[in-house]
């Protein structure tokens, strides 16, 4: 049975001349392979899942199960709009062998996601969804937020294995830790709370920043566990401008930029995305080289 | 050559069990054909087209401009979050016979939507687009807006023709009018504010209320362009609460109950929108009663 | 009895060395008294009236009253986060000699000003004050909105006689006008919607484009009223970058620095305000210039 | 020197008819006095202060100093939309013996805030006040954040000691403990993200839920000193429902009745806030019961 804990790094999708580029995913993958991290998610938002179309999507969980070892899980992002959708992409993820579904809340019809909405939407799919499902809540993206007692009203579904929370709202975090049902996993959506939410209960993360330092990210949980809370901190702070950077600082070219710099292949993301200017690499390059992620010269 | 003129209604797409009727579109269609309507709009944000597939879009463009008579003009809304699949449903609607398209805003990576990345966009857009490029700016789904400033500047592209506004700020519509290309058009994207729109440039809309009172709606228009703005006023006003209820009052939900109250097929819509409640369906009829759409008894 | 009608200029409050100056307010009064504006609203946003004290602020009423000749009216802020406040403020308007009094709603508590509250504080201040209440919406600087709803229930005492909107949506000022008691006056709380505003059945605005160009805001109102629409409509277009200049473009310390270029006193805004730097002033000059309210040289 | 640390209670201003009530108010300090709180916080957001007059405001200062024994330490909310009136009661706060400042930021010319205005004002308020200034952010009210960057930078002020971070955005928090100036003090906002707020650095909290249990949120400072992080996690999930439901879930109200509940005396908020429903009183008696915070019968 699968169990949701450590760090997964959602990773971007590599993109040449438009067009995927399975040869550089492999390439990436070799290198993620051989670090600490429990994981993969292949379609999350740094993967730019809303810019790729179905047949991409597919081939996308599809190749990123058969490069990496199996002793690694793969995590595929099948929020759709529509429950519909939602379930054939699901479907696909689990005929391509991924682990679990991590569901994005629809969003579109913003002031009609209501939580009777998103609750019908969510038992619909984790009533139909072969793999477990992970609710993904992702305010600064989808202007909706999943409150703590949808989350811990949801947690009682048996194929609702845990939510990741991007929202960064520690008091929400906390809640859902605290009153869902147990065994309910609460993962990290972001770096840069990444050890907060341990101590308040999260078992890991789903963390941008691991595309880069996925071991800085490892250590954080290992010094948590073992009980070295000062040096938990120190690594937590070191990884802040690291994180910041390659998520609402640059975004997704962020985050690519900085693979490329650090000999992955990043390169660059689809329209309307853009990628970074010259100025902005300039900075991104400091950061790195300030947090020890990126080595002078 | 296409001109953006008079009234559209943006309609909802028809679901049995479901499905997509096409034998429900039809008969809604023939109603429609009926009336003053200068035409359809498909897949809008009405015909919850992001609710639905690739093929079903394609097949909705098709089935329109098959059912409707040739002297009216069929407008696909193919706005998508990449440029990319914004093309791919835009030369399918160019192959299903539309007559222009209708494109939202890319959303979902709302913090990184600079007017840069808009506009990149567009032009992208347009620039491959075999049909009419009109924009579309709907915030209260978005939650992002296109700035007078950025959609005067697309004006100058030569295949955008006009933008429906949906946001009711009438400053920023009556600036566009202002400022935009000769010949650029201005579209109201909601009956509530028809006749304001109209006296600062506007030369029609796309409206929800439209599905439902086309009459009232062009009479609006018909009002204005004869000089009787008392008559046009009146018109308008009365027409404010049932465009209320069928926007953002009861939304997609209310706008195809109103349907099925009038005789025409509405049905349910997709999760996860949810049908009416029939506490919220008495309200409704209510409203029609009022305002004299729907006939007591 | 008081009737709220016509172009009132919601006046800048002129400090010289960080105080209120009466000799440059004095100046200031006698051109606007050469004008056709209706009247002066003292202590709106454009006042600075939130960083004004209790003192300052009645001996601003008083003063203006004063230099102002009998037949212009003199509308006075005083809305403050409790009724109490407010109902303090609003006899000092009174006994001031003020006309009437515009309520901006509480805003602080913005997660508990429901509706209901919003209604118990316009009653409390409609009951006890004894100038008539205009109500004041500012969404843009309160955060909170207040309905169409809410608003047209106010409409119905006798004690509430209008209503300054400054949200700029059309849709919800027509359901005002629409829908409030017989007599309840909408005015427009900005000079980029005055036309759309009046067709919908405002009787006037409250404008701070009327501060430095009173001329052009009466001369819309009197087009229209003779149904030069034409004629408006092009005043009307003329206005939008001076207003928007003036307001959400370069804020209170621009509209000041405008009044210094066309020879009245603005002067520098206290803080955590601050005075117009270079480089916009260059761009407002431009703005100024080319909608002839300057003339160059 | 004034070192700040521990847990302060914000104490809700007592009213009888509407009148502020000092009997009252000493009855509930001698409570807190004997209490493990560091001291208390009069005119925050939860004493009502933007609905007491100078004056009132003035003699709270004074009384609530009188009342307390010496070693409890007193800190004033000063922050006013200007620095002239925020100075004036800053000097009023040190004549009337407060220990400290705290300074919410001006907010109601939003779209103006930007950091170079919150910067101007903060200098100008810390060069001029006599007592140390600590920053006071509440962006839920306010709708306007002070960025991590902007207050690193200020933290370097010498008069500025320290923040209050209402926001509950861990990283933003976590960002100012790790790059602010040494010996700058985080204080958490709310009770409901203290335990994770000291594990990132902050050294205590102004907590609404002090005033009610003020037990509780001195012993998850006293057990996480002590390495006791699985007391301390329980402590603080405890205590989250009793703090929702003071805060943002029945507001000021809510705390006001939770203290009639147990013994002090709340009474009734200042329109526009109103009393809590019977209803909503029901459920927080059964929130205080369910925590332990209230006893049964």
């Amino acid at each position: 049975m699968f169990v949701l804990r450590g760090v997964y790094a959602p990773i971007p999708t590599p993109f040449v001349q438009g067009e995927i580029s399975f040869e550089k995913l492999k390439s990436n993958i070799r290198y993620w392979a051989g670090t600490d991290l429990e994981g993969l998610v292949v379609l999350g938002s740094n993967g730019e899942a809303p810019l790729l179309d179905f047949k991409e999507k597919t081939a996308l969980i599809s190749h990123v199960r058969e490069y990496l070892p199996e002793n690694k899980k793969v995590i595929a992002g099948t929020g759709c709009e529509s429950a519909r959708e939602t379930l054939k992409l699901s479907k696909a993820a689990a005929d391509e062998g991924a682990d679990a579904v991590l569901v994005i809340n629809p969003n579109y019809y913003k002031s009609e996601m209501k939580d009777e909405n998103l609750k019908a939407f969510y038992i619909e799919v984790a009533e139909k969804s072969q793999l477990p499902v992970i609710l993904y809540n992702m305010p600064r993206n989808t202007g909706v937020n999943l409150s703590s007692e949808l989350v811990v009203d949801l947690s009682y579904h048996q194929n609702i294995i845990g939510i990741k929370d991007s929202s960064g709202n520690i008091a929400q975090m906390s809640e859902i830790a605290a009153f869902s049902k147990q065994g309910f996993v609460l993962f990290a959506g972001s770096a840069s709370f990444l050890l907060p939410s341990l101590l308040m209960g999260a078992t890991g993360g789903t963390l941008a920043a691991a595309n880069i330092a996925p071991g800085a990210c490892c250590e954080i949980i290992r010094l948590f566990n073992t009980g070295d809370f000062e040096g938990a901190r120190k690594m937590q702070q070191q990884i802040l401008p690291v994180n910041k950077a390659v998520t609402s600082g640059f975004g997704v070219a962020g985050l690519k930029a900085a693979m490329d710099m650090l000999g992955l292949y990043g390169g660059e993301p689809r329209l309307p995305l853009l990628p970074l200017t010259q100025e902005k690499r300039v900075r991104l390059r400091e950061i790195l080289i300030n947090a020890q992620v990126l080595k002078e010269g």
